[in-house]
């Protein structure tokens, strides 16, 4: 059974603090073993991917097979059904529509004293996306990854994606190839990761690593940021859903169990409004469980860290939501947009009861990888903007630098820069020489 | 002395990759102090943060003393002349007008499905800044951080600033009232960071922290990310200049010595189509460095780390310079604005000679905080952006899910996640029932 939490009881506070401050996830240090793979990769390349693969992976690779051969590629995305091709399609359609209206606008104007500003952005030159193997391999998040990346104009873009025993998941492979991924290395692991900051005689290193992983590949994540970017380090996924009692208990039932599905450490909260409604959806849950195929992952996660909570009116649901920061949040109530309104802290809002969240994950547009762990209250989902950088811009004219030049010259001085102010002063005494 | 290279020399390439892989920075490892302090922080809270300022800083202070009080402030404000005190106001005035530039838009629009899709920004709540004591406390860091955090619309911005022996910066405290700073912290290192990351009885938790700070200051960062936001971990100052032979050689030594003399890591490289002009900027900076004040830090950075580049043509010159992805990038030459367009990846770019670099850190505008290390090539300098996240939206109507549905329900069953399909079958089902 969930938690079922009153707003009204003395003890709430203590209660939903205890909720917000669950420790859902523990993860196995790895760092030490993923510090030597990484410095294994850096000192061997090839070699070290090689044999790590073979151990790992149960798979023989050479230089020359690491990365699938556009002939592979292609058998491989021949055995995806139409149907399967349909859905892919239209999901990368929407993801793409969505994401182009992303791309950031450059700047350039005069400002008064004659100084010329602004800024640019440009993409990076390479990114690396990576796609777990076995049963969290995605091709959705191959979507979700690499077209963000091909709007942004990545030049290069490459996965690595593990194949244990040599199983290629075929959607997977036509996925990339729907993004305009060029080369998709069949390795995986913290070994993956050193390739891709690093670099092999193979593998050419890229400027950006984004893309899910276990908890060798979130430690080779952390360890390689700096030497090149990453996206943020995924927790596990969570939904809360605020509804009325207008709402059918079985629709909202099986939407928290969308998430409660994906691992035993997901979260579901239902926020609503009529404790009556609150125990029907408790029931449907129940009742759906009995048949759901991932029932012992779903029960588990919906046991341990499932919540339903009573509240006194939707003002209520939403400053708890804020306090939680949802990486989903659905509004299933009657005038969504003005709830909406009064979120402060969310990943993503799916409005309205015809909403389900799992639109979201495929065919919606917006991103589902999204910020977990109550990270939504300093951090946002992934975007075209994250594989773009911006370059300020600034041009002074001589009376631009006359007019401020003399305030930068004083702040230099202040700070005990004085190069810094010097800098400023030969130009300003050029200037005066010249009568200025 | 600098290194010179010529880009004609058959070594060049070796060489340049020696310039561009030289390891400037060697960060003591403080991991495991750091560790001992955030977990002491989190156990004890205010009582160890004390306890550590009394070690580190040899400073008293009690939990009501933790803070600046507001005659504090107003009294050490009250010590700045005039002239520096103007000079910070024009400052802050024009580094809000920069930024206030980059707030970004919300969007929303209904695609031909009918479905409403969009996004939304909203500020963090609360942000952290760190400000180092001694002789890097920069005034100009302050506005740098505190103004686009400002803009951005946090509700709560405070700043940690140790003060050892007690020694404020009258400058450092102007700078945050100027900035709508509520509260400025006399503590620092690794017990500040943690003590903004996870709260203490007198310290509110925040959502982001930034600043730079020391090594321990960077080590705690990096630990406490995932559970606040953070800004990048700085290296070591650096600057490119691209100039050709009609420059002053003057100017451009008292530019590349301005980044020299931060740090004795910090990197100044030029990069001329004119070898005699290099020969005698090269000369300038020894004339320059005779006389310096920081002539120790300046002449350690330019002999070990400084370099005078001899490049065919300007297109060469940015290539080599989009190689190095500078944090500052000054092009000195005829036609700047043509040139930038070849710059891929850079921080900041200063157009013509007369924008000196030390513009952009005090009254350009733009913001100082800037990618180091060569990390241009995948992230930006601090903005508005970093104190805000997005929220994605999605508002489906009863048409919109029967045209999309069906494809998230096939993606949703290829990957094996059951209960995201019946999460679309369900209301499809109601759909087809109804007759739709």
């Amino acid at each position: 059974m969930p938690v079922f939490l009153d707003s009204t009881a003395t003890d709430f506070e203590i209660a939903f603090d205890a909720l917000l401050n669950a420790k859902r996830e523990d993860s196995p240090d790895v760092d030490d073993t993923v510090a030597a793979i990484i410095a294994d990769v850096r000192a061997r390349g090839d070699a070290a991917v090689i044999e790590l693969t073979e151990r790992f992976d149960r798979l023989s690779l050479t230089p020359e097979t690491l990365a699938f051969s556009p002939a592979e590629i292609e058998a491989e995305c021949a055995k995806v059904p139409a149907v399967e091709r349909d859905a892919l399609e239209l999901a990368a359609e929407r993801i793409r529509a969505y994401h182009v209206r992303q791309k950031p606008d450059d700047a350039r104007w005069t400002d008064p004293d004659g100084a010329t500003l602004g800024w640019r952005w440009t993409p990076v030159s390479a990114a690396g996306l990576y796609v777990p193997g076995g049963l969290a391999s995605y091709p959705s998040s191959v979507l979700m990854n690499a077209i963000p990346a091909q709007v942004a104009g990545v030049e290069r873009l490459v996965i690595c994606a593990p194949t244990p025993d040599g199983k290629a998941n075929p959607l997977v492979l036509l996925a990339a190839k729907l993004s305009g991924v060029d080369t998709v290395y069949r390795i995986g692991g913290a070994q993956a990761i050193a390739a891709l900051a690093y670099g092999t005689d193979t593998i050419r290193p890229v400027d950006k690593i984004t893309g899910p992983g276990n908890a060798f590949v979130a430690a080779a994540k952390r360890r390689v940021f700096g030497k090149v970017g990453i996206d943020m380090i995924a927790g596990p996924s969570e939904i809360l859903v605020i509804a009325d009692a207008d709402n059918d208990p079985d629709w909202v039932a099986v939407d928290l169990l969308s998430q409660a599905e994906h691992d035993e450490s997901a979260q579901s909260i239902l926020v609503t409004d009529d404790a009556a409604f609150g125990q029907a959806v408790a029931a449907a849950v129940e009742k759906r469980l009995e048949t759901l195929e991932r029932h012992a992952i779903a029960g588990a996660s919906w046991r341990d860290f499932g919540a339903i909570i009573t509240v006194r009116d939707l003002d209520e649901a939403a400053a708890l939501s804020n306090r939680v920061a949802p990486e989903h949040l659905e509004l299933c109530v009657a005038d969504p947009e003005a709830l909406s309104a009064k979120i402060t802290h969310a990943g993503a809002i799916f409005l309205g009861q015809w909403t389900p969240e799992a639109i979201g994950d495929y065919v919606g547009g917006p991103n589902h990888v999204l910020p977990t762990a109550r990270s939504a209250r300093f951090s946002s989902g992934l975007s075209v903007l994250d594989f773009m950088k911006r370059t300020t811009l600034a041009h002074m004219t001589p009376a631009a630098l006359k007019a401020i030049g003399p305030a930068a010259e004083t702040l230099a001085i202040s700070e005990s820069l004085e190069a810094h102010g010097l800098s400023v002063r030969a130009r300003l005494n050029k200037l005066n020489e010249a009568g200025e």
